[in-house]
């Protein structure tokens, strides 16, 4: 008994297979997708904390072992889930080593387009929420934003220290993002995208190029 | 039966009284600061939801009664906690205005002299944990910031929408914080200071004055 494999995905073998004969719903191609939809709803909807393993399996329609089989533990379930959240950054981060010119601008335009989707911003916010209260999803986190992200934009910049500038302009992201989203702090929580751009994108614009 | 009045303070009437004669211990006059005392030590260590009226007064040693006395609610009593881990913000705020040059320097040297120092992190990872995952916390950290930090700042600048000016700049300190004390993200968790003010200040210095 062996699960169907969906295009693309590579199963963990030798553990966590499933104990059970499945259905065809269990494991068509789309059920390793539809396991991640469940995970993020999990994280978004109940927090790191309560979302378990069990929890996601019985969203997705699927057994817990299976959950087990493709992604090995809640952590490793918790690193997938994010990395669909941040494949649009990937193509973003691909881009901004194509023309150092305006990077600045297009990071400030990408970071708000994923913002302000409600569908992009909840698992954001779910993202950030386990991440500040639970140090095994920031450990998650981190070790994914500096493989995924830091280190790809690193290579296209010319500056001294390139891993330290990127990482200083994606702060400045984060925090406008803390107050403008999380705690919604006034005039910044409601100010239109246009006018917090023509002040940020200078700024993120030296940092990944100013020597 | 009425509790001496710490110097300065200014006890809430007419609900919450105590209901048991105090001894002295409760009612001398540094009873309010110790109660603040309990207070960020428990949002701190137990976070929002777990804090309660009931164990700040435990651990301050008091009946809950002069909790709700001194301070009102549990919301009210977060608001206070803040307000002392904030103080010197507040100076700091003072001085911004006495001299626009070099604002974005001292700005970013005081965040790192808070931030660095264990004392007063502890508190501020408190405040932020609180404020991310419960929005009875996010609006009291709201009210607080920008009645007490964000009006004070606007006043001094010489900027148009001054107040959206000094958040830009307050967020931009806030992902660095995010960054380097919550997530840690490597190589901003362990750069020198002095590396990140000086990239960092003439920002500061641009939202703040630059017209």
């Amino acid at each position: 008994m062996t699960a169907a494999q969906p295009e693309g995905a590579a199963p963990r073998r030798g553990r966590g297979r499933p104990s059970r004969t499945e259905t065809e719903a269990e494991s068509g191609p789309g059920t390793r997708d539809r396991i991640l939809a469940a995970a993020r709803e999990q994280f978004s909807e109940r927090g790191y904390d309560k979302a378990s393993i069990r929890s996601i399996a019985k969203a997705a329609g699927v057994d817990s072992a299976l959950v087990h089989h493709y992604f090995g533990t809640k952590d490793e379930v918790f690193a997938a889930a994010i990395e669909v959240t941040f494949e649009p950054a990937q193509t973003v981060v691909g881009t901004v080593g194509q023309g150092l010119d305006g990077a600045g601008e297009r990071l400030a335009r990408f970071f708000f387009a994923v913002w302000e989707n409600p569908a992009t911003r909840t698992p954001l916010l779910a993202i950030i929420r386990s991440a500040v209260t639970h140090e095994a999803a920031a450990k998650v986190l981190r070790a994914f934003v500096v493989r995924r992200l830091i280190e790809r934009v690193e290579a296209d910049l010319k500056v001294p220290n390139p891993k330290f500038r990127a990482e200083l302009a994606a702060s400045h992201m984060v925090g406008i993002a803390m107050v403008r989203y999380v705690v919604k702090v006034e005039p910044l929580a409601s100010a239109d995208p246009e006018e917090i751009i023509a002040l940020v994108a200078p700024t993120l614009q030296r940092y990944l190029t100013e020597e």
